[in-house]
């Protein structure tokens, strides 16, 4: 992505000083600070506290992870891969991701083990890459399509996207805002709803400030407002991202995704989801049921971030003290509500002859 | 209601001081704190800048700032309606509420007319309690219904809300909380889920406050969660209130409304609406094109008040400067949403004509 003119990652190796550099995303959008990750314990932390979140990103972070482990001490693959597993449960790329790392580690010398780590992490990224500009490429026609129906060239696409599926979720590019950004710079005249995104506020502190860097025409609103803005007419199509989708196209993604699909169906708006095959589950078929969903610290809807009237950072705690909290990370959007799913392989019904037709052609 | 073991109303006439008291709610729940209202400039500052909110309430407020301005000036009744009726446009209570001051003070003379005008303000005032009481005792039977319907005598009946339709939304009782409250009374173990309520966090800063002091167990949830929470069976039925609903029974309510009742209907949850007949607009059959939705301003999304680490009452801006902003207060939810509509004249279908029929039982 672009920051202030400058091509920049969410995550990249620094060959020179032999670290991992992330831009810190609980600092966004008050303070753009690039950290380094120097052991598991980084990565974890990072993972963890939030440094680097969106599933495809998570899941680059934990090889890069396994590497700093390895680094560090050439024996402890699988307990690097144990510890790291745990951060957060709900997205599937960090299983993927890790998966990935031990088979591609197995039975390599210890000699040997960390330059090879490295080696797929630094893949892994690269690869991440280019599978978001697919993404970003395949959703092209989708968008052109919808543009082209309102008839009128002067006509503006309105896109509602929730939470952050765009370059600071992913390596670069991004999922949902991918198939934005390709489909901005095809000329379509773009307008995104960005969805505030409590408790974390992804979509004000994330969304916003990228989609700003990117030059993308944008407007922030409450969590509440996708109903409303779609019964009025305001909203074209939505676009969002996926933490883990079943084989039947169950998409799991932030919580109150769900309430946007109901109200898209509801409103008679195209509902889809851009995600990278390797956040799709097979061995799952029913999204209510079988994802775990993480709750979070009950603190994320207490207290709250931002800059006082001196300029400072400060935290403030916006809850009285006491009050029982329930803190979900995430909800399914049952198959029925997606019109369809942009993956870097093409895109298809929610449904599972699709997904699969999909994954077939690839691998014939 | 109780408030640390005292009555308190969220507004009333204070005869000794001749002064309008009322509890300041923008300072909730950090702060308790009690205001008077000494002129119409109060009246309409306290509606305007949130110290009272809600339908009822507002209207109230209303009739009390038209006493205040016949008080210090006799001649200027149809000045200080029109003055009042600008502060909010969504809520039909206001109107109603000023419509009856003026039909009542019409043809009094300049003498009489501002003693005539206290008297109907407080006649409102004790009216709207005993309505919203009336509410409160009509849902009972509604909620009891659904309780027995979990077939276990310890069950706890799980009642979502949104924004606040309590004692503070009126001059007490509330009205979706006083079928709460009422229910609880009668022995139904309750827990209610309360949405946040973005961007001002009336559910957050009011509701949970309220029921704190009544001693309601509740637990508070983000905006995005309802959907969620009725996927996962946690959820027996949501009870909202109204600032507007159509003849056809279409309900205008705190925007991200329409997003529960739509995840209630795709859960086969009931969505109740609790109101009083006077937020009826009989002059208006659709909702979604007919009634005017407030447009309020972009700070109450920028910015948050919350408690620093001293203590202190600190305002902060939580999303980047620039950032265009669009802030909606309400929106619509579809009669084919709401499964009936509790008024202190009865409960009835969410259509024309059966409010119809509620409102010839009572006048005739």
């Amino acid at each position: 992505m672009n920051i202030d003119g400058v091509q920049v990652q969410s995550i990249w190796y620094d060959k020179d000083r032999d670290t991992v550099k992330i831009i810190d995303q609980t600092r966004l959008p008050h303070d753009f600070e690039i950290l380094s990750l120097d052991s598991l314990a980084d990565a974890y932390h990072a993972i963890t506290s939030m440094q680097v979140r969106g599933a495809p990103l998570i899941g680059v972070t934990a090889a890069y992870g396994v590497y700093l482990a390895l680094r560090d001490d050439a024996g402890q693959l699988s307990e690097a891969v144990s510890y790291l597993l745990a951060t957060r449960p709900t997205a599937v790329n960090l299983q993927w991701a890790l998966d990935r790392m031990q088979t591609s580690l197995q039975g390599v010398a210890a000699g040997e083990i960390s330059a090879k780590a490295l080696e797929v992490a630094q893949l892994m990224e690269k690869e991440d890459i280019a599978i978001c500009e697919a993404i970003g490429e395949q959703g092209v026609d989708v968008l052109t399509e919808l543009w082209r129906q309102k008839a009128d060239p002067k006509a503006v696409l309105n896109v509602l996207t929730h939470c952050n599926a765009g370059s600071l979720a992913t390596v670069d590019w991004g999922t949902a805002l991918a198939v934005v950004y390709k489909t901005a710079a095809s000329g379509i005249p773009i307008h995104v709803w960005v969805d505030e995104t409590r408790p974390r506020n992804q979509g004000s502190a994330l969304t916003c400030w990228e989609l700003d860097q990117q030059g993308i025409p944008h407007t922030l609103v409450v969590d509440s407002a996708g109903g409303f803005l779609m019964q009025q007419g305001k909203v074209d199509v939505c676009v969002v991202g996926s933490d883990r989708t079943t084989a039947t196209g169950d998409v799991c993604n932030k919580i109150g995704t769900y309430l946007k699909a109901l109200a898209a169906k509801d409103n008679g708006i195209p509902f889809y989801v851009a995600l990278p095959v390797s956040s799709i589950d097979f061995s799952l078929t029913d999204g209510a049921s079988e994802i775990p969903i993480e709750e979070r610290a009950v603190e994320e809807v207490t207290h709250i971030d931002g800059i006082d009237e001196s300029g400072a950072i400060k935290t403030v705690r916006v809850v009285a003290g006491g009050v029982a909290i329930s803190n979900y990370g995430f909800d399914i959007t049952p198959a029925r509500l997606v019109s369809g799913i942009i993956t870097e392989r093409g895109v298809c019904a929610a449904n599972r002859e699709e997904l699969e037709k999909l994954i077939q052609v690839a691998t014939a």
